[in-house]
């Protein structure tokens, strides 16, 4: 097979990622796009400089509180500055932590052909994580609940150009808090084979989800432990506050050599400084504090900078997202993350209520500021609404199509400029007034040339209007029904199912996690 | 005034420009937004060179019909190989004419305070031009009509985010053909005061408006020739062909001294071929053979490479934008205008029928195209919808939103890094678990801290659905409603506005234009 043709198979439809659903909707094949362009740097060397020199004297002279007696101690013994919850740490240790940490690593799902190369040039898309509320065209807005939950679940599988799965895509109210846990993991193990998320929300938590994964993958302890095969995401208590149970969380996953994604939620004017560049030191000096505890326990183990800063509507108080200032704090997070050499987390967010214009458009300034920050995951890329209060089926399905867009938008293929992509011999051959619909170097390229979209319609408005004049929700609802009714469950090994069921149903009689934290 | 302050002012809402309508909305001030970003170029020196030799290779061996037989007298004149209609020129001829343009050129319409400079890091946006349909919430889609017409105008007077008035902004076909650019001029350049456009359809069309110009300006007939008052956008006739009139109307308004953009309508799959390289390369050829001409004949006049290179959905045949295919062709054209030192056009466009969410998808995909290619004018960037085929006022709104939320990104104080940017004052005084909310760092900023928006609504779902439960367009519908109820006529001299009277009441008894070519 010529270069040429391995290109054009690699823009091609079909793939064995797409065994399932082939009829509800044509998409791209599974793959691990690699973002090929240089981020876009709004600062300069000193305007690096400046924001790590402003975290590093929030870290040294401030300090950050932990509320974990357990990473007091640590840090203590680490030599580290510790005044009742308070610790200050000084650059040299920071910067010497920092520097255990890898700048890339692997995370390998129970399928070891969806393992996820995370950090370098790579760029990753996960579904919508933990709405406490469903919304859709027939519902309207209800709380979480189960079926929803499993809804999305399938989806998650489904699209091949959502990665993984992060954590609950919509909170299912209806399932007990204490043994929510356990039927959302068995869920999430059983209906995809793609890279799961834990809470670190509790000692209990956190272990039954490792040892479910593990159970998931047919690992032994030894083998669950030797590489990374899951990940959790945790957020500070923005200004300045790290909880008790993430950071037993981050404690325990970085141990068990599991990935670690450390979120601050700096909004800037509330919980952050008005200033973004305020706003994205108080959130790098909380997140590599975090991260400098996790590799001092685990040295090497997996960490990543995750970047939520955004800010608020100064009239009102509520959280805006795909601002102008979100997307230049992303990109200023990425230089930073670039700076230390760490993997960077991003989303893809609006403040809209109902997938409508405005929530493509805060969404699309949000995902191109994945984009150009230099992201390496993206979470909620598919299905949020309202800030995050909602969780929408249609709006994962146009997600989608944008997500398609944009793997497809960094396929080297659209821009080879070889002889044959030059294409003079066609344009001879047409010649002026000609068209090349009919021409041999269209049809030998017509299949594969362009994308192909499921959710736009690019007819006119009378042959639009003919077929019902449908508005985009109303034609992702229907899809979204079309793919969960076409929906398959990846293959598992009968015996790994009911050692999982066995597992859910041992722990659930021993009471679950405990609710009163 | 410190520079602190210059740049908190910069961003603040207040601008004399603002003086119509502010009770309409709140909207940013009218300014010259200067793209502090490097372009993303993803070919690299060789792509571009392949590229620059495939459309040299198209003008020497191939040609270019020029269906004007002055065109053809002048390239016969200036040595190329002129064949019947078809022209071939050598890549020393077009890089020796090319080189005469400048790279930079400023536009100054009738009331100075609206000069344009084109060009360089500048990146200016017009409203929709050319729709032969009207669509809004009320009426569906109706033919153009003058009232329409009208209201277009207005809306790019009013919004400060829109630089220049395009071409019509709908097409009013409830009036004749023959006289309808007297009238529509006279609209233009009575309700805006900002840079206008004129057709190249005919002799009389170009003459009238130049002359339309010039009055409305109060400018003596060597005032206007000796420097930019308005600009042209001629398109080829792709594959290889410039019609009569637009070459007419270049040869005119660049012996007038006026700016000639040229834009190749390069449809990859239909007028062009399949592959986006080969796409690029033919409208490059098709632009830089009329750009030739023009300096031919006009050393030094403004000239600029317009793209509108995107692909068809090869099922239908029906073009698509904002595609995947043309954000890369668009960046790729950047690449190409900034090596041989000219100003790029490319276009805020979309396939949707409706405002709904693949509309603000694929609209932000093409002004993310124009934002990361360099882009120095960005034509339709507010109103269209249907491929072009419709105009739309809520649309109109809508993208504006979205346009001034671009302008707010790229002023440098959103990623400023002084020591009040990067506030550890603030941040040691509300210590850990405070809020921002009340201290001083955020109550001497909060007013111009971030970007306010007007469409866009932040208010939680409860909120929003007691407020009507408006989606995008619904919203948009009613502001843009309230801005034309606001509308202001910018101020005229009444002299010159009777002189304006006057001549479009002599040219109408005159017969106006021919409609027979």
């Amino acid at each position: 097979m010529s270069d040429a043709q391995k290109r054009r198979r690699a823009g091609g439809r079909a793939g064995h990622a797409e065994r399932a659903g082939v009829a509800a909707i044509e998409q791209m094949p599974w793959r691990i796009p690699v973002n090929p362009d240089r981020p876009t740097e709004p600062l300069d060397a000193e305007g690096v400089a400046a924001i790590h020199k402003g975290a590093m004297r929030i870290l040294s002279e401030i300090g950050i509180r932990f509320l974990n007696p357990e990473a007091l101690e640590i840090f203590r013994q680490a030599g580290c500055i510790v005044e009742d919850e308070n610790v200050r740490m000084d650059e040299a240790f920071v910067m010497e932590m920092v520097r255990k940490a890898p700048s890339e690593f692997t995370v390998t799902p129970r399928n070891p052909d969806r393992a996820l190369p995370m950090g370098g040039k790579h760029i990753l898309f996960g579904n919508v994580s933990s709405p406490p509320n469903y919304w859709d065209l027939e519902r309207g807005k209800v709380p979480g609940f189960m079926e929803g939950f499993r809804d999305f679940i399938k989806l998650t599988q489904y699209f091949n150009c959502i990665h993984f799965a992060g954590g609950y895509p919509v909170e299912p109210v209806d399932v007990h808090p204490s043994v929510r846990h356990l039927d959302c993991l068995y869920e999430k193990l059983t209906l995809t084979d793609k890279v799961v998320h834990a809470y670190s929300l509790g000692k209990e938590r956190v272990e039954d989800a490792m040892e479910m994964v593990r159970i998931a993958g047919g690992l032994t302890h030894e083998e669950f432990r030797a590489k990374p095969r899951m990940f959790t995401n945790i957020n500070s208590v923005s200004p300045l506050k790290h909880d008790f149970p993430m950071i037993d969380g981050t404690l325990r996953m970085a141990r068990a050599g599991q990935a670690v994604v450390v979120t601050p939620f700096t909004l800037a004017g509330a919980m952050a400084p008005v200033t973004m560049a305020g706003a994205v030191a108080l959130s790098i000096a909380e997140a590599l504090s975090a991260i400098a505890l996790q590799q001092y326990v685990a040295p090497g183990s997996p960490s990543m900078i995750g970047t939520f800063t955004s800010n608020v509507d100064m009239k009102s108080g509520a959280p805006a997202f795909g601002t102008p200032e979100y997307i230049r704090a992303t990109q200023m997070t990425g230089q930073l993350a670039r700076f230390y050499g760490l993997p960077l987390r991003s989303s893809g967010v609006c403040a809209a209520n109902v997938p409508d214009g405005q929530a493509m458009w805060e969404t699309s300034n949000s995902l191109w500021a994945a984009m150009t920050s230099g992201t390496n995951l993206v979470y909620h890329a598919a299905g949020w609404l309202e800030g995050g209060l909602i969780a929408s089926p249609e709006k994962f399905v146009m997600d989608c199509e944008v997500l398609q867009m944009l793997q497809r938008y960094m396929e080297p293929q659209v821009w080879a400029t070889t002889p044959d992509d030059i294409a003079l011999d066609a344009i001879r051959e047409v010649g002026p007034g000609g068209h090349y619909f009919g021409c041999q170097h269209t049809q030998d390229r017509y299949t594969t040339a362009f994308y192909s979209p499921f959710a736009s319609d690019w007819r006119n408005f009378e042959a639009w209007k003919i077929d019902g004049a449908m508005w985009t929700a109303e034609r992702a609802h229907k899809i979204a029904k079309a793919i969960l009714a076409d929906y398959e469950e990846p293959p598992m090994d009968a015996g790994i199912r009911e050692e999982l069921r066995a597992f859910v149903a041992r722990r659930k009689q021993e009471g679950g996690a405990p609710t009163d934290f």
